[in-house]
């Protein structure tokens, strides 16, 4: 199956060096922009009056592995118990606060951790209904 | 870009005619398999403990729209302010309850409201911290 950028996602972090450890690590987290090319601006009516989005993204550079070492933990662990980017399919995935249009095509969004010229593959408003679950137990992590 | 299914979803629901509006529609949630392919098993590593995973998967048989009519409105709304899954990159996602697992390889889950057959794209933990935004306001769905 085949994918074509929507946009790209335009950062403060040039390089994956300067990416923050997720979009939460940097307080207030960083205004970002989220430009969506003009074929598809008629598709972002009615987005006005969501306050969060979720962004889905290709995560370029990135070669995959089925176990990665997070820094903080030492101990290597499959990498579909990790959001490490170096998955099979590498779509990254970013919940964001949307503080509303710039100008047509380009969000205005805070809390993405990932390179500036990120080429943008979705986006979706987040519904609390389906997609909330503040009592999520989180495993090793935890 | 181009992407390769990990896995397969199995659910009760054999074509689109049967998929409930969204994975809590159905109450209580059936229960559904996420089938991981064997090349993939060891990614599985360490997702016991988690108690709720997000899953990407490719929503085939869509053909894209920019603007669709929810069938509850009645009223056109861009594609990218609903979930619907006619989208120019027909990417699906669920948050949804983690069961463990039946055997290596197969994820008990609920909360998915997609065909049988569905190609799993990757699967991550779901993180409260991050992905939980319990306040989220709803623009138009309001």
């Amino acid at each position: 199956m085949t994918f074509a950028p929507i946009g790209v996602l335009r950062t403060p972090f040039p390089t994956l060096a300067d990416c923050p450890r997720n979009g939460r690590a940097l307080v207030p987290p960083p205004l970002c922009r989220a430009v969506v090319a003009p074929p598809f601006l008629e598709g972002l009516r009615d987005l006005e009056g969501f306050s969060h989005l979720i962004l889905l993204y290709w995560l370029a550079e990135t070669r995959p592995a089925l176990t990665v070492t997070p820094r903080r933990s030492g101990v290597p662990r499959g990498v579909f118990a990790t959001r490490a980017p170096c998955r099979p399919n590498p779509i990254g995935l970013s919940v964001v606060a949307f503080e509303g249009f710039e100008m047509p095509g380009t969000l205005l969004v805070r809390n993405l951790d990932c390179r500036d010229g990120t080429a943008l593959l979705d986006l979706k408003p987040y519904l609390p209904r389906t997609d909330s679950e503040p009592a999520a137990r989180i495993g090793w992590m935890a």
